[in-house]
């Protein structure tokens, strides 16, 4: 891809929303193997400040990589994400929380990667986890 | 937890292996939102220099952060994850492929929170990611 159809990246967003579902969280558990009672022990997370379980990180990096992977299918650009620059996570996420997660493309750089803010923000309008994403154009065989 | 006993995290470890299932890679589409064809369309991949559907970089994030939830479960320190400073995900994971994924503490702040390499080899010895996670300590009332 060259750079100036590239720097038409710059700017491009796509969102994904989701309600946090205990069978998401359920399922992560199994699917990644993190079985960590902040996640799964209601009685146990009573004694800590968040008093209930609270959502894996890493299934809400996965909600807002979808965000990533929608702005993709819908701008038809074929790319393999390359990483994370920084992810943090801001504030606790509960089962039955509604996230909206958004990615947009801020940046591109001469090696054929964009890079893109993305943030997930709660029911209430909280910013919950930001993230920059890394992503890699890649050819395809036509 | 005071200084001294945060010290005492630094060089803890603790490893997470397992075989990328196809199910794995499935199931993490329903539950992320996340269903790109690079995951899921092996015609479409034979197209690519993967050549196969690859495992999608937060599921490989996911089995590495297992590795820290066993650490904690081990140690028996009582913390949240704050968020990743830097996650590459260097070469492509296959289903099929086994990846054994170990998170290292390397150093801690005086906020109470600590810093981990986190890595992930398959199979033929070959990093495939990396990541540095920040986990901090929080409070349990007894």
């Amino acid at each position: 891809m060259d750079m100036e159809k590239l720097r038409e990246c710059i700017g491009k967003s796509a969102s994904y929303s989701r309600t946090v579902g205990e069978s998401d969280v359920y399922l992560f558990g199994g699917i990644s193997g993190d079985l960590h009672q902040n996640h799964y022990d209601e009685a146990f997370m009573q004694k800590t400040q968040f008093k209930h379980r609270i959502a894996h990180g890493m299934l809400v990096a996965s909600y807002m990589s979808s965000a990533g992977s929608l702005l993709n299918d819908r701008m038809e650009w074929h790319t393999v994400s390359y990483g994370y620059d920084r992810i943090r996570f801001i504030k606790p996420v509960f089962i039955g929380d509604t996230l909206l997660c958004t990615e947009t493309v801020t940046r591109v750089d001469d090696d054929g990667k964009y890079f893109a803010d993305v943030t997930a923000v709660n029911q209430d309008g909280v910013l919950v986890a930001v993230a920059t994403h890394v992503s890699k154009f890649i050819d395809v065989q036509e």
